[in-house]
């Protein structure tokens, strides 16, 4: 299904007063509050293939319906979250759960709907049917080469489907790791995995980025190979520049500091993109913002001081990206709600007077520091994140426009209750 | 010093205009606004009397200059901070840091700044000089009966300290633990501190309430005595009717749901009270909202919804105290921005759409729950807070004010800069 | 598979040297080691049903070899293991996973191979096919008095099924909970549980047992209904003499003190049950002892002192149970390890110098305590844990005799490498 | 006061009977049993001066009695440690608590008891009398090049006193962090910090070190400026080979994997030395081996592992020191517990078997791979670490030995009982 452009502009008409009022009140005390709004209007959040259906835990899974069964209606589902906001301009694909049959026919149909291809992903965490060697011990840091280089290959495949579908990087999470004291050689597992990265870079096409994500635990629960982002960068540095450390927000021990660790990514050179959820406890992958709004301020306030300060364009500079669990929220709205956290998150960092606050740090006034920062947070920035969303012809609010269309009960008409997407 | 009434009126009628601006912004959609500002003007958060100083870490103590160097100069200086935000209108003393040589006159001289004395707070984790045993190994849980009966009395002598100046309530945190698997008997340790509880309850006045605060850890490192809600609980329904849990937000572990504690002790009528402060490791004691403000908000989501439930009085209802360590801003300016940070939240909380959330919690509709409480995070409550303010005679903005009137700077002149408050 | 009698023999005979020598130096210094040992022989641990296969993450499964295929082939590898320890005569069943057809059939054979049933475990986090209502929102805590009255009736039904088999006991281990901030209303959750419990108390027969099990959280990832011993506590106590609390060790948030709450517990008469299993991070499930097996011993040092201060039989009076999820290792060498490893720390427990340590306490001698309880940890009962099983008619080294027999290889052979267990 | 020879004779005689038993127990299955002896005879761990002392918490201190009071009698300290243990021959001073007004004096003096000084430690976490500029808001990371300055010549004066005394290695541990959000541009305090230790590493000796300490939090509660690992490593790396990563056990977040940090510091040639202590919840600096001593023996068998394969001598190719607070114990009997504990790990380490561990790895056997880590770990190795002692001319029950002859007592008659050490 499409989003009818009737039904949009009604919508808009609706709502249309309100937001002008807001956008009036919010916008007088900005001085820069256009810029702030064509920034928004540039920004895009990938939304990945996986992220479409209702996922589960190892408790089980309440399956939702109408989900999309093939890769072509993923695609729909996303080109009508894009329509809903135009902020999600971007698929990344997890290969093997969505291999293109006909990479141009598939391009074609996302470029029908204002979507491109974003970073393509691996799966060396599952086994495939048919599959020579299995991963329940780890991919590319085995101890066995034969799985090594069964890994490697299909880091290599990956990058192929995403060359014919116009992405410009691969995103690699490694779940290897070890459940149990004695199970693994650290060092010989930490080697292993920078020679098979090595082999899988030097396939990497030029303008191409590999990211190489980390994660404290899970599925492993004694260590993982790469934990943190010390290690993550260890390797990057190792790999060469087009190497990049991905950062997701749920991967780390509890209290970490992540927007330290963003701010020194960047000084480095080396932070490469981001992975968006939230969590309470572990790796929870609930929506963003859901939990820890102000962190997910913090964490853009550093990414915003530390890109200008490299001169890196905000839209482009870094890989944007939705990595959550969609267990109980329909997963449309669910993207629907993360998307707009994240924005939110984004206009609060650009309204951050960096003069002022600069200022209060040479001065270590503590007290101004974080009045600066408040102040920004608690500035009601959604009128301007409408706005942004309103110029680019999408929805004032895509979450209530999905449920007053009943989009979902369209979806199951189209697709059957039945139908459950590919994904965790 | 005073806060001289010009000097208040002229900032308040250079910041009207903008004011007014913000308050008929934000009003305009909140039916029951009047009432918001009017439970916000009747809302006052304790000062405890140890928070007035410079505090430290066991690595060391950087002091500020001017601080209060008697009880009287505390109660001066509480009497600022309540002339400035007109929610400090309490005070709580800290036995032995705080002892009041003559009653009356403190009482009297608390009244001329419009203050009351809140909750007594007794002292057995340090030993004071020529004290007869020591309480390196704790007090009310000590093997020995002589420590046990020596910090009993100590908590009668507060509580008739309480007496004296029309405190209501005596709080008991108790540092008592181990440091080392063995050195404890739980059990033993658990009756010994319900039976000195039982001889301090005993001498509790009829209208005076015992308040049992918990820890997880700190000063001790391996078990704390009353170390969660659940021991609280225990002890305070085995003493009667008139014991508490009261809640200290950093006395958790990591990840704690703070709220969901709050709401099952308010439906067991056995919560008390609160100690405000912020934290992202450990008992950091960070100015209340300065790291988590969305759980803030939560908390006092369950507070409003639990408080409303049970026909308790919000302003009276529980106490409400920050006990934070300010290590790093000025206490005065710190404690400023405490208060700002809870009245922000409360007046998040009040703007809960409660019959929308019952109606989405009944459709487990939990996309539309997320959206009410966002909603009301989200709004900027800011100036329906100042018009509280301005409602009761104080300053729309406090710490502004503090800082344009060079007020510390002051307090150094009449006090010179080596004058240090008791305290940790 | 049966373990046949010569093979256990020629096995014991060829370790028969090793063992009584190190038996004999390990026993010198202990002057009750005959009591020890015959402690140790009485002490069973519980094998759940589902802990027969291989377990997986969210992120997959790793299936194992010659998993058995139905109630009677657990049976048959429950009775596998009891044969080879001695120590695992009991066996849980989880409906619906393992609903026995003929229960009088399914009682003899499990006499057969010397095991009774232990607790029932019910099931209402995943749905079943057919069920008329979902658990997706939860089960005894639902806001839709359908669902649960459904949950209440199934749990009600595992009671049946249970007293078909002579078990003694029904766990409610409820996964209910939140996983956004607003989704519930927590007292209204906890309300409706402690209603629902209500109803299945009543049908209790009169010499059951009541385990209320509590989690910190998953599958949750905001609130669990019941997180913690104390809401766990409350609910025991409102239900009645019958109602207890369940630990299971894994279901802790970071740093909590376990051993702190069983003692406790057991002070209450409240503490019901054990499921044992390890973890780093979060609920891990990992093998018992392999991460903090210093932490299983002071639980242990809990256990026995609190069971004898209170008259409780070691082996008969709480409920033992071992609750792991086998992903890597062979599942039933993975249990072997766990029982081995409990045994370990319970003959460590017995070891401890109960008059010293209390001497040493009475004088806060933290040395003297630590030496007293390290010592009996350091010291390598591994002899006496064997000689028990020896005594039992069982094997020196159960792990080993499994391996030299090949009896996964059997298994595979008898039932084929494609049959999975049922379970997570 | 001196250890005297006949009353360590005594003693030695009275135990060696039993000793001799358990060695010959425990030695007949270790082929390498002599080997193992004689690198326990070698491993030395350092004292530092500051830990002689009564340490407090920010709630305060509770003092021992008869504590060192000059440099000189925290020498003759060690040197009694070290009379009793031979394990504890070196001393690490921490400037300006302990300044030696007389090198050469200092160090004659030292070596009468057989004692070196190991690394000198700085300190700029404190205010000193005097002191031109105050580091409240921290020292090499400042945002004033003043204070930076200061901290650097501070750094450059405690080499010159290392120099004079014959120590090889600089440890710095910097506090440098911030409290609330805003406080700190990460990159400029990290940069900071860079050309701070760059200045510092210019003025190191050629045959020194210098050891980069992280930790995770405290005395600062938003971010530590060294906070973890990583950040350590970065640093080390930009500084030159002279530079290297050090370890404090206790600071790291929850539930990190040490050991495997370890190994990989230890593969990239960056592993300086180690700072030896026990904790639960944060930074507890409790006697080492006290609360997990499992992970202390993994830590250990990644040590023996990774130093073997790099050729690094164990004794003297890493630095170790015990860096605990010792709040309740007998600081002497801490230490010497302590020392007892890593000597423990480090003997349960030489015994694990790594031919038989590789090749169970090779195989991704994590059952044998867990067994052959557990049978090093339940192996009582006490007899054979009392054996490498009494091979020196220790005793075989150091802590036996202080309590039987009386030594607190004996030194606060010397000293008399109101003697408070320097330190924290």
């Amino acid at each position: 299904m499409k989003l009818d452009k009737q039904s949009l502009e009604q919508h808009n008409e609706k709502l249309a007063a309100k937001h002008r009022r807001a956008l009036t009140y919010v916008a007088e005390d900005i001085a820069h509050a256009e810029d702030v709004i064509s920034k928004l209007e540039r920004f895009q959040i990938a939304i990945p293939s996986w992220a479409l259906g209702t996922g589960g835990t190892r408790f089980g899974r309440f399956s939702g319906k109408g989900e999309p069964g093939s890769l072509e209606q993923k695609i729909e589902d996303v080109g009508l979250l894009h329509a809903l906001n135009r902020s999600s301009g971007a698929i990344s694909l997890h290969i093997p759960w969505d291999i293109p049959q006909d990479a141009a026919k598939i391009k074609t149909l996302a470029a029908s709907y204002g979507l491109v291809f974003d970073a393509v992903n691996s799966n060396t965490f599952q086994d495939q049917p048919g599959q020579a060697h299995s991963y329940k011990f780890g991919s590319l840091h085995h101890v066995d080469p034969n799985v090594r280089r069964q890994a490697v290959a299909h880091n290599i495949e990956v990058i192929n489907h995403g060359v014919a579908l116009g992405s410009k990087a691969l995103t690699v999470w490694l779940a290897d790791g070890s459940s149990f004291p004695g199970q693994l050689n650290f060092r010989e597992a930490f080697q292993n995995t920078l020679e098979s990265l090595k082999e899988i870079y030097a396939h990497l096409p030029e303008d191409w980025k590999l990211f190489v994500e980390y994660k404290a635990f899970e599925p492993f629960f004694y260590s993982t190979t790469i934990g943190d982002w010390g290690q993550s960068l260890l390797l990057a540095n190792k790999l060469g520049p087009q190497a990049y450390t991905l950062v997701d927000l749920g991967h780390h021990l509890p209290n970490a500091n992540i927007e330290q660790i963003v701010s020194l990514l960047l000084m480095e050179g080396k932070l490469g993109g981001f992975h968006f959820n939230d969590s309470k406890y572990a790796d929870d992958d609930l929506t963003a913002g859901s939990i820890k709004p102000y962190q997910l301020f913090l964490i853009f306030n550093e990414l915003v001081e530390g890109m200008d300060a490299r001169g890196l364009d905000h839209a482009t500079g870094l890989g944007w990206m939705i990595d959550a669990s969609h267990n109980l929220k329909d997963p449309l709205v669910d993207l629907l709600q993360s998307v707009e956290a994240i924005k939110i998150a984004y206009a609060q960092a650009l309204l951050v007077d960096r003069v002022a606050l600069k200022e209060a740090q040479r001065n270590n006034d503590v007290v101004r520091a974080q009045e600066i920062l408040q102040h920004a947070f608690r500035t009601d920035v959604r009128p301007l994140v409408a706005e942004a969303r309103l110029r680019q012809g999408a929805a004032l609010d895509p979450v209530g426009l999905f449920r007053a269309l009943d989009m979902r009960a369209k979806l199951i008409d189209e697709r059957g209750s039945a139908s459950v997407a590919t994904g965790l």
